[in-house]
């Protein structure tokens, strides 16, 4: 039976003031999302990071350790502590770091707090790509062809799993992800070596040596279904959006809608992840991450936390993500049904990173000068100002532009004039980059897929 | 018969190069607008304004004058020259300046380029309130009561006009404007002195003795119509706009849509003013200005260009305002039809001021700190930069914030915290001011008029 929410209310779920483990661009996006709901902050910081805005406008601040992540941003105790001292009631992890370790969300809820985002247990189920893959095929979500398992250790076992599903076949570390782990074998005489080669490599980064094997896609691009949910089983998609246009598995330009996806193909694989949410019970927002080839999805896996790329699901839906998120995890019933989502024009976001346009080397130093674009449809999610250090120590990402417009050729041309009025001076950034590939043709006629941006890198590098 | 646009292409409206005859915000606006819509564009600058970002981001620019406005921004002719020089097709006029100049556009129609904004006699009739009040009766806009005509030299029969419409009355120079010109006769006695004065005062500010006289509302609100019309006699109305808020007749914050108006009291009026620019053969974005008082409108005047406050209603219409009346001055037919103008959400203004919180008093100087407000529902439409030098020659806008939400309520919360996020060093600016009116009580009730914020002022001033 779903909770109410004063049964919710009344198990002490509600907050005032929220830690911010995070920092960046989102540490000050939570920020203003908790404000505008009318609760105080906590940001926390790294010696590298005491220069950051969000900690001058934070109610509460605290510098918890050196510039090494290790010990700072991923110091579960001394996040902790400075909850405790601060009184906190509630922890908004923000993405990367601890936003998806389920032992980081269950240390917060034993403490008495309140972890904005899913159980520790559809964290932890979702971190596991057979178990999810499980989950997701018990809920009628469409998944990669392949066993829901992890791969046996006999031989002969594994050459008929690979012929069943048809070559080329991809071998993955059930505990990987973000491209590390996972090896394609594109004929059976290469399926025993890539299988000792990917189960070492398992051993080694993720401690386990399982593995699993699902159908290599050719050409897919990739597709992902935002979701919002509450804690009491109701829940929403928010509609898709392309992030095909990828470098070394990391997302550079992402878009809503995906374009050229009807709305009778999207339709059933949103409302089966609404379902698989029901059934896992998760609660806040979320992410299922598709490849999508010849008109089918295939689920490649969910990620439990907010996404660098929800602005252009925030900018066509109108729905405020990171607030919906925290008030779900306040206990909220959603305000929102699924008809009263609507998808209105097309969005862009170009993440804009401190390094070399060609090299793509991070480039760290200060920010002399800064000259950021506004006017309609033009929005822009940073942290860095005049004067502001590009410290070496973390992700290159030092601010988000993003655009929106009636139609996705009205947006490209607001994205062009807005890469365009961006000045950064001090440090190099992959601006000069993104204006090119803003111009591209095929990308403009939506033709792309998540091989299209390293094969247009290797073009330009050879006509150069 | 209404034109089609193959005849208005054949016509030679088409145009390339647009020039901008403003400065500040609305030339850095304009200029985003004619880059997204693939159009160059030129520049034009005082000596005050040489260092302006919309100057260096222009294809061609322009210094026309010394920093005097007389001598530059409305130095008609230096402004037709160096369109010549440019070979620009068109200027725009923004707002203010030579935007309502009926000379002006009948200049630039007759040395062959387009004028971005209706025609020479549309101006012209608007701009004398006596024509204006009639051809607004004849389309059936609500007018205050009063005699369409200016008032008579017969002092018996101006006692009987007074007395018919009912005391208090307003009597006005038919030239007037901007609160200039303009005086309220509370009582039969005080009459023939206020009408000797306001003549006086009309002769000298405007060249004509003419006046006219009608009904004094004692607590109406500012409530306006924003209206869209192409070439062709097809005219949409895009919502309304409360700007009560206003102190010496200057709007200070503006909102659309105009709170506590029910859909069906607005809608009529609306579909009038659609109307009036049928009948008027009116071309461009335009706003009917009323007041309204007691469920009531009455119109006041109507403005035929582009309005300082056009953001709040592109954020609740989802419509680019700018860029439609470019497209209009081109002889593009309007693409957009009554039934698909949607008013989503709330949308709230500020004009943020270079001038002291208290005293009101302009501030000139170097801008030594800048951070703007970002995120989600934020938008902020500038021209000043860090080190960015704010001249006292122009009026003393700086820079607008504007946010957008999905109820009212929600869209104060974005405002406080957005100007909370606004830092503006070197310069005194009116921030401190906005930031107490957003904590008001009545005015977050939606209980305010035109006079609210004179009184708010004053009681400030008295508790201070």
């Amino acid at each position: 039976m779903p909770e109410t929410s004063e049964q919710s209310a009344a198990s002490g779920r509600r907050f005032d003031t929220v830690l911010i483990a995070n920092r960046g661009e989102i540490a000050a996006r939570i920020e203003r999302a908790c404000h505008e709901l009318g609760l105080k902050t906590v940001a926390i910081c790294s010696e590298a990071d005491r220069q950051a805005p969000y900690i001058k406008t934070a109610d509460h601040f605290l510098c918890i350790g050196p510039s090494t992540a290790g010990k700072s941003y991923l110091n579960q105790d001394a996040i902790l502590l400075a909850a405790r001292l601060t009184g906190a009631g509630a922890i908004h992890p923000g993405y990367g770091f601890l936003s998806e370790n389920a032992a980081f969300a269950d240390a917060i809820e034993k403490a008495g707090l309140t972890f904005i985002g899913p159980t520790a247990s559809s964290i932890a189920t979702m971190g596991d790509k057979i178990a999810a893959k499980r989950a997701m095929m018990a809920a009628g979500v469409p998944c990669v062809p392949g066993p829901d398992s992890a791969l046996p250790d006999d031989p002969a076992a594994i050459e008929r799993i690979a012929l069943e599903i048809g070559y080329p076949v991809i071998v993955k570390a059930s505990g990987g992800g973000g491209g590390r782990g996972m090896r394609v074998v594109p004929k059976a005489d290469q399926l025993h070596e890539a299988i000792a080669l990917t189960r070492e490599e398992a051993r080694k980064a993720f401690g386990s040596p399982s593995l699993y094997m699902e159908k290599f896609l050719q050409h897919p691009r990739h597709i992902e279904i935002q979701v919002l949910c509450d804690d009491h089983r109701n829940a929403v998609w928010l509609g898709h959006r392309d992030c095909s246009m990828q470098r070394r598995h990391q997302k550079v330009v992402e878009e809503a809608p995906a374009p050229g996806i009807a709305p009778e193909i999207i339709q059933p694989v949103g409302m089966a992840c609404v379902e698989a949410c029901r059934q896992i019970g998760y609660r806040g927002v979320g992410t299922f991450e598709f490849l999508y080839e010849d008109g089918a999805f295939y689920f490649i896996e969910m990620n439990t936390r907010l996404q660098v790329e929800h602005p252009v699901t925030e900018m066509t839906s109108g729905v405020d993500i990171v607030q919906a998120q925290i008030r779900a995890a306040q206990g909220d019933v959603l305000d929102l049904a699924q008809s009263d989502v609507t998808c209105d024009g097309h969005s862009f976001e170009c993440r804009i990173n401190a390094e070399d346009p060609d090299t793509f080397l991070p480039s760290a130093g200060v920010v002399t000068h800064l000259a950021l674009p506004q006017g309609p449809g033009i929005r822009v999610d940073t942290h860095i100002h005049p004067g502001y250090r590009v410290s070496p120590y973390y992700d290159s990402l030092i601010a988000k532009l993003i655009v929106h417009a009636p139609t996705r050729a009205k947006a490209m041309a607001r994205m062009c004039e807005a890469l365009a009025g961006t000045e950064i001076e001090g440090i190099a950034t992959n601006i000069p980059f993104l204006r090119a590939l803003f111009e591209d043709h095929a990308f403009a006629r939506g033709e792309t897929d998540i091989h299209y941006l390293e094969q247009w890198l290797k073009l330009r590098r050879t006509a150069a």
